[in-house]
């Protein structure tokens, strides 16, 4: 059953490129009968100390090539964002940790959690940095606010955060979006066209 | 004439993907009835420097990625190669210098001395490190080696390389290839399908 393994998808809640991913992946992976398994990560915490590199929008000439290439795609794709490529970022632990408590305790919620966050934050601008701004989605999971509240600052959400960005960077993700299609990596929403290809080919 | 404007395309010889898109940049800007104004820089040089980041494959994670990246890319389009991404780098200076001496005494000859230089090089696996093996080129441009052999060495050759390198740092380019359509920046041989559609659309 190797053609039945899901994709696994990578993204960083800050990371415009993987919110940009975010929202085409699902339709690709179901039109070659694939599921998409969420992983959230930190790309600030260990990646980039891990890689020896400074932060995308820090790093002299890309920086601001990063800044007018996302805002060309959003052009392109017809996505209005309240969110700015250079605004301020939010604090990404609380949903991080909110993502792998609702992973361990209310599986399956934490897709629809994590397209939440990304649509809040990207989208219509919000700061989801603060644990009582995350916890107000929980209703639209079927879930307490207050049980959401608690479980995002757990020993078991920060664990488990911790254990899946080490886990990551064990497996090589270094950016944000980053995709395994049966153990091969691809980087960056502009190998979707790749993945796409990739799955309708078997791989080449 | 604002559509009638080149579109100018910045290469290392030393970078894979550079190469890549010099196979595939004059197809897609004669389709829209474009010319190439071509751009030989080095990235090792000055630009590493100034954005403070260490070359490709050095980087941690990235550099696996990318050489896996790079062999997938070859094996989808069809490229066999003789030299591999890993593979020792040559000395990019007598090529470039030439490239600039060429465009100096012979304009129009120098493209077609880069697209030599680059499939020796890459697809027959060459080192082009050393003068003499670059001024070997100069018979196919209908030029005598040693005056090309002279040439790159000159001080003329140096200078034009030198403001070369200068004025593509002073425009943002910061990697290889990379281009500009009508002042619209593009990075990557991954972002020729976007220049595709730019051209066909009169941008976005």
């Amino acid at each position: 059953m190797k053609h039945a393994e899901p994709i696994d998808f990578y993204f960083d809640f800050l990371s415009m490129y993987g919110y940009f991913a975010s929202l085409r992946i699902e339709a690709i992976a179901a039109r070659h009968g694939r599921e998409v398994r969420w992983h959230s990560m930190l790309l600030g915490v260990s990646v980039m100390k891990t890689m020896g590199l400074k932060p995308l929008l820090e790093t002299p000439l890309k920086g601001d090539y990063v800044i007018r290439d996302s805002l060309r795609y959003m052009r392109r794709h017809g996505l209005q964002l309240q969110r700015q490529p250079a605004d301020p970022m939010m604090d990404p632990r609380p949903a991080a940790r909110a993502f792998y408590w609702l992973r361990h305790e209310h599986p399956g919620t934490e897709v629809a959690f994590a397209r939440e966050v990304l649509d809040r934050y990207w989208r219509q601008g919000m700061d989801l940095g603060d644990p009582d701004a995350v916890a107000h989605i929980a209703p639209l999971l079927g879930l307490r606010t207050d049980a959401v509240r608690e479980g995002m600052e757990s020993e078991l959400a920060r664990d488990e955060l911790r254990a899946a960005v080490a886990a990551s960077l064990e497996r090589g993700v270094f950016g944000s979006p980053f995709f395994f299609i049966d153990g091969e990596p691809f980087w960056g929403s502009d190998r979707l066209e790749q993945v796409d290809d990739w799955l309708a080919t078997g791989g080449w």
